[in-house]
């Protein structure tokens, strides 16, 4: 948390904040990038959710949705509200939020829909705060919101959410996150729309795995990362290879394999689910390539039957942006 | 390979290199870097291997040691033997080599001595051949030396001793070696004098880790090859730990945890066993902390009764060079 925290405690509602609306866009988000289970996540420029926030002298979460995915508006469940409190109760007064989420990050999708809603919220209000805490106490408060959605405590939507582009989650207790330098990437991305439960998609996986697979896997966590930072497409290519959570989880995923394989064939970097799926995302150097990797995975549903949709986006590098006053 | 290797078939000895002569010097090495089991390694500019090279018109290969340690002069029972003569196989022709090595690097230490001398005699004999092979040749050649030594084909100790500095080997199969710009550190050894054998220690491991261990390995890899290229020493000192080999090899050193709880204290920014030990080394951002260090160390080792030495060094750039022609 900032200095200025203290600064706030001194006036009733934060200075000059009071009575301040803001609208802000939540990015859609990729967590468990590949070989980056738990820890590597990017944020995209599209879809993006938008919250209308609203700073009151009365107390309380009042909050609706004008999108039309019938979440609950009922502040202890809905992971904007929880967020919302969570950062609440850091704050020594009675303001109170008044909150209009239209969503379009569908929820279930794997894209981090719910990250969105409670980064969204809490970056909201310290925008509105003046403020006064630090990214990484926002992720904080977000967490309780995934925790809401999920079950479990987990930052690597959040984080590339709120700081954009890609982030690292080294550590969840103590929080440690690292922004990660990445060249421009083109994301082709498929919602093939079924459903898979978070929870189930952790439930399906091993508590042990083999050694020799884990070492595979940090050798290409870590060369990863080394092509992220050297701009090498090459190496990001050959190290987008997770040999420990996509065997399992793509069962859960009708068209998976074809749709990998078939990408890469025709020159993706490489690609996997999108956070615990069913969402399929690949990673491209050019837009051409993206482009000719969605007519892929347009291919390969269009034979399933199953309902779906593509789009072709980019590496959002600036997380959540304030998108009027 | 390199194109010039055709132009050297059509000529008998390789050009102009027949009855040439060469001296180099091979770097120490650290393999399983913390958190970097298996794939991260890097070159210490003490203590290194000389090695003396001659290429003769007869062919075969001779070799004898001017050091202490009784290893074979039997070229199919030496490293450096092994090493060479799998490069032979890669040569149309008749050629021999004569080599004459005096170890510094003592076996057995855990300091990549065996890959000093199988990295040597292949980088000094390609030296010799007019730079016929890639430096990704040679770690292929010096990985037959490693196989006799230890068993196991293996190159985080050879490719840092090749390629100088901090090196990822993202795979052995297919060979994908990654040279990472790192800051500059110094380096605190020591070498506590008891046996530990590469194939006891490998033993030792079980063949299944918890996933929640390999994903904190993974965020702490992906954290030290960032730190690394960020020159973040605070981040590299928070990702250097390993929840997975460490907690069960470093019960076959003596002293161990209480080396490296003090040198931590003393501001190390963190370390580990070097290989599979018994050496322990310690990295440090500063020559102080670092001699703070390696009295920690004479301390620890003063007490039981173990032969031992130490010796505080930095990082090795420039991996093999050439000492004298």
């Amino acid at each position: 948390m900032q200095k200025q925290k203290d600064d706030f405690h001194n006036s009733p509602l934060g200075g000059t904040a009071t009575g301040n609306s803001i609208k802000i866009l939540a990015p859609a988000t990729i967590a468990n990038l590949v070989c980056g289970f738990d820890v590597l996540g990017l944020a995209l420029n599209y879809p993006r959710d938008e919250m209308h926030l609203t700073l009151n002298k009365e107390p309380g979460i009042r909050l609706r949705h004008t999108d039309i995915y019938n979440l609950s508006n009922v502040p202890e469940q809905n992971v904007a509200g929880v967020s919302l409190l969570e950062l609440m109760q850091e704050l020594n007064n009675n303001c109170g939020f008044e909150l209009i989420i239209n969503k379009h990050i569908k929820p279930g999708s794997g894209l981090g829909s719910s990250a969105a809603s409670a980064a969204g919220s809490v970056v909201a209000a310290n925008h509105l705060l003046g403020n006064i805490f630090s990214k990484e106490d926002l992720v904080r408060f977000a967490m309780a919101g995934e925790k809401l959605a999920s079950g479990v405590k987990h930052a690597d939507n959040i984080s590339p959410c709120i700081y954009g582009g890609v982030t690292l989650i080294r550590s969840i207790f103590p929080l440690d996150i690292i922004s990660l330098p990445a060249p421009a990437m083109f994301v082709a991305v498929v919602h093939p729309q079924i459903e898979v439960k978070t929870s189930d998609a952790r439930e399906i996986l091993r508590k042990e795995v083999l050694l020799k697979d884990a070492i595979k896997q940090w050798g290409n966590i870590a060369g990863l990362v080394a092509g992220f930072m050297k701009n090498d497409y090459a190496l990001i290519s050959r190290s987008l290879e997770d040999v420990i959570i996509e065997p399992v989880r793509s069962m859960l995923i009708p068209g998976f394999d074809d749709v990998k394989k078939r990408s890469v064939e025709a020159g993706a970097l490489g690609g996997g689910i999108s956070g615990s799926g069913p969402s399929i995302f690949m990673l491209c150097e050019k837009e051409s390539t993206a482009k000719k990797v969605e007519k892929i995975m347009k291919d390969v549903y269009e034979n399933t039957g199953l309902l779906y949709n593509t789009y072709v986006t980019t590496i959002n590098n600036e997380g959540i942006v304030v998108s009027s006053e």
